[in-house]
């Protein structure tokens, strides 16, 4: 197969929709906005011997590259649109595989793939931009945290990395006009709860972690893919159903928190620093 | 440095726009759309012994990295808005490099840095998408080619590959509602001219292609990276200044080129396919 062939097959499996007026076989994807709405961006890659081995199906890893993207689009309350592809492979079998896993995932959540680039290198790589949307002005932020606010999250923490991501694009979409503040958990509670209190100029108190069965009390505060949401409402606010509060928002210094009364240190994972051990 | 501190940084470096609400350091980035006006996406990977040696600067890398996906941005008549940069890098003063080059070029395009992925790698990988505009059903697309249209093509083709991209960015915007077909030269004009005519469903003769000086008839024929545009006009359309008419539309196999009364196959560059020699 050439990469004609391939970008053929390609788009008879993608499928045009009301806002996508364009789709794979152009220089461009052209995307026709709705009104009042409001489109969201994120990118991330998924690389061989970084983030899996290659004795992973490649379906799986076609599924997880979508699913990580499609993680934000929740945490910012979006319905997704659409979706880029980059991919960097050593043999063409993968590509079939890969797509058939991501393909599947993006039927369910209503994803479009649109477009991408296809390279051929020794190892595998791939990078999935997802483009989600949500009504004017009621995107979910990190930076909206105020002291008093309830800090919850969603589902257990502590995964193991290779497990399914179960995606919380409905708990997102409930959330819009009502938590203050919202980050998926891609890196660990402790790293991603700093960072949100970071954002919005706050400190945190917790008190526990709703830990996964099997798993460590210490897995579930600096593991990282759990890919569940962390978010804080006002007191008083009635949250979901299915999901713990942890603790609160305290006035502080920004980005600290303390877990059972002591300090908490952010080790959840960096790709570029240092262990803060 | 460590992740946030980079981060940190990039985020300084990206101010943010009308558009843009939300740049840099949450899940993800905002863009408001603005009243009659239509999104273009596209991406392209740059990969380390694919794409480039690691004897190039890391800032040509950056600058090219972000003009290839321009390029498509120009070949569809758009005006480009913003980018997300998915890097993966084997050491930290790379980046730095990578992101002066791209940023000096988004800068004098227009365009804003709205998010990305960081990764640590064995080598060096790079994906930026670009997001670009155009009012709603102006854009230029491939499959609009009718038999009688000149076909022409802007500057001079077969230039080496590590020359720096000239970007066709007002071609193309001046070309909406007056080109019936464009697409860019990324992968050699007969390969190119092949998938604009398979699109359009005609066939193609051209007599002269604008050979760069030094350069071969043979490499502006079948040379990748021109990243020059090539266009369709009807007969008696003012040509813009600047570009030469090399050949005409015609009736015949979807495809199918002739150059100077002879066959000319597809020889462009193609990541997986076997070269058509």
């Amino acid at each position: 197969m050439n990469e004609l062939e391939l970008v053929d097959r390609l788009r008879r499996l993608s499928s045009p929709t009301r806002d996508l007026t364009l789709g794979i076989g152009d220089d461009c994807a052209i995307y026709r906005p709705r009104a009042g709405e409001e489109l969201l961006f994120t990118t991330d890659q998924m690389i061989e011997d970084v983030h899996f081995k290659r004795t992973q199906s490649a379906s799986s890893i076609g599924e997880r590259a979508l699913a990580r993207s499609l993680s934000d689009i929740a945490a910012m309350g979006g319905e997704p649109r659409f979706c880029l592809v980059a991919l960097a492979v050593s043999e063409t079998k993968w590509i079939e595989g890969f797509y058939r896993g991501l393909l599947r995932l993006a039927k369910r959540t209503g994803v479009t793939l649109a477009g991408g680039d296809l390279a051929r290198d020794v190892k595998f790589h791939c990078d999935v931009m997802v483009c989600g949307s949500v009504p004017r002005g009621k995107a979910l932020r990190r930076d909206g945290a105020r002291a008093g606010d309830s800090i919850f999250v969603s589902g257990r923490l502590g995964k193991p990395w290779d497990r399914r991501i179960e995606l919380r694009l409905e708990l997102g979409q409930s959330l819009r006009g009502v938590a203050t503040s919202c980050i998926d958990l891609s890196d660990g509670l402790s790293l991603d709860l700093h960072r949100l209190c970071v954002a919005s100029g706050v400190a945190a108190q917790i008190d526990r972690v709703p830990a996964l069965q099997g798993s460590t009390e210490d897995r579930a505060l600096h593991g990282g893919e759990d890919y569940e949401l962390l978010f804080t409402m006002p007191v008083g606010a009635t949250a979901p159903r299915g999901v713990t509060r942890i603790g609160q928002v305290v006035r502080g210094v920004a980005g600290e928190i303390c877990f059972r009364g002591r300090l908490l240190e952010a080790r959840g994972y960096d790709h570029f620093g240092k262990r803060h051990e």
